[in-house]
């Protein structure tokens, strides 16, 4: 399978020495490292090379390098499942329109996030860059650049794919009123995160147009530990009906829950966001807001490639991706 | 934070052009098309360019393409969790290291796998591949023409890091027979699986070392579909004691003896391998077998950064990870 990279012909390196009147590691460096020969020796051993045939492996590999095409993908965390799945799409439709794809994981810290993607740029022809810690100056900076789409966030002037989450807080919304609910609380995710305050907002606007009193608890951590943290104030306070950031948080505050002898779904109903794996494998089953991520992951690649082969169309704003209502057995009627 | 690719002074394409006596695309050209212009008119560009301090931006990242060490990391199948935690641990340690991390997923298929690795083969410095399903040969040749770490599968000659399974298989033994159990079943993954076959031969060494009889049950896909596949031939024949090929399949004989009313442990006692995110989370939690994936990760990029920098030592066979046995609900003793 391996072009064990080398030679184009059956010319080595002791040819080209001999005929162009040169050591052999003269050879080697004159094609390694340029700047190390003289330009006159270099250009006559390059001629010697190309009348001989003799292609070094430090040339195979320049030109392969320049003529693959490299995606970066960079995820604000990759423990966390979401991501999982958002790399998984990507991937896929990456290896299908023929790139070879770099992962970067910025392991929640803006300052990393940044390294990485020093590190990387000059290898990438686009960039696919999901739930971004960046600020907005930094990431259209970096779209002069190369192509880039950022997704789980809106960005203006960039092109952002992102979950309708509106419509999915909607859903989740409508789903706990008609089991009877009125109070709905909002357990919130960190700060930073664009998608949190987003979810926030439509928790406002769905409780003013649907009628229903909202709560907000937190921030806290958008993992397990930090839903699980969260099990203290929601069983002191008595709410009733809780819509969290994100599964992981919904999984952690369940298990809290459970913990303090208080019954899911009979005392507390809980909808989560993102429906990871583990959401349908836990007991109660976890009703949660689900979007399709292989969608966003082709959406994202063909944009990228579009742009490459100069189809590029005026930004009008970002591309919602539809979600759903996963009803399982976490939510019930209001006690 | 990005530095704008282009010029390393204030000269412009449109200088090196007017100095050179030739059009701007000409000059483009002559950087990133070097076959399309005269080689007499490249070298004249290339001086002129030089003389002005013009560096194009081909030229830049052509420059910082060839410096940046890029590490390949191949999975067999991304959607599996235990693939996902390999390449988390890979992923900081080759960050750490100062890498840029390319992902393959192979998506369980042989074709596949090997067609992703010959078109990032030329970026790459290192290459670490996990649970790959190709034969030893062509694993062979790859290593020929680069640092290859293969972890999770036993190649000789090649630098191979494997959880110390045969220790594993042992410790879930002995912990079913100090509950009571003499039959003890292996359920089979993939028989093109080398750690399939690693597993399997460990239960029957144990057996004859620790007296018990030991049953087998397969192949499955090593999946929830696999495991939930295999409840019924489990409950037909009313084995009492299984332990799994992966966690996947754990939980999904699990959940299709819990739909034909078999419980777990009363009934069955099941045991994992891999001990994914979803073990402790499901219920009954899952007593499984644990490798530290971070360790395997670290360990791998230090052989690969120690070869890249010359720090060869003669291959002395496989480096063994240690596991442990963490033991959930879903074990009991036998009825």
């Amino acid at each position: 399978m391996v072009n064990e990279a080398g030679t184009g012909s059956d010319a080595t390196i002791y040819d080209v020495a001999r005929v162009a009147g040169v050591s052999p590691s003269t050879v080697s460096r004159a094609f390694s490292r340029p700047g190390r020969v003289s330009a006159q020796t270099a250009e006559r051993i390059r001629q010697v090379a190309e009348e001989l045939g003799y292609r070094s492996r430090e040339v195979t590999r320049a030109a392969a390098k320049t003529t693959t095409k490299v995606l970066g993908l960079a995820v604000a965390d990759i423990t966390n499942p979401f991501n999982f799945r958002v790399i998984r799409g990507c991937q896929a439709a990456a290896a299908e329109a023929g790139f070879v794809v770099t992962l970067n994981d910025a392991q929640e810290s803006e300052a990393l996030e940044r390294e990485m993607l020093r590190r990387s740029l000059p290898l990438l022809d686009g960039l696919i860059i999901a739930s971004s810690r960046l600020s907005d100056t930094e990431l259209r900076t970096l779209a002069k650049s190369l192509p880039v789409v950022i997704l789980n966030r809106r960005v203006s002037g960039l092109h952002c794919i992102v979950p309708d989450m509106a419509h999915g807080v909607r859903k989740a919304a409508e789903h706990l009123l008609a089991l009877g609910h009125r109070n709905i609380t909002y357990l919130a995710g960190p700060e930073a995160s664009w998608a949190d305050g987003m979810r926030w907002r439509a928790v406002r606007e769905s409780a003013r147009e649907l009628g229903f009193t909202e709560h907000r608890v937190g921030p806290f951590a958008p993992t397990l530990q930090g839903g699980r943290g969260a099990a203290e104030v929601i069983a002191a306070r008595r709410l009733k009906a809780v819509v969290c950031f994100n599964d992981l948080m919904a999984i952690g505050l369940m298990q809290g829950l459970a913990e303090r002898g208080v019954k899911v779904p009979e005392q507390v109903s809980v909808v989560g966001f993102d429906n990871i794996f583990a959401s349908a494998l836990v007991s109660p089953g976890l009703t949660t807001v689900a979007a399709p991520l292989t969608m966003l992951g082709d959406s994202a690649v063909r944009y990228i490639t579009a742009t490459l082969t100069g189809h590029t169309s005026p930004e009008t704003g970002p591309v919602l991706v539809p979600v759903r209502l996963i009803v399982r057995q976490s939510t019930a009627p209001a006690a």
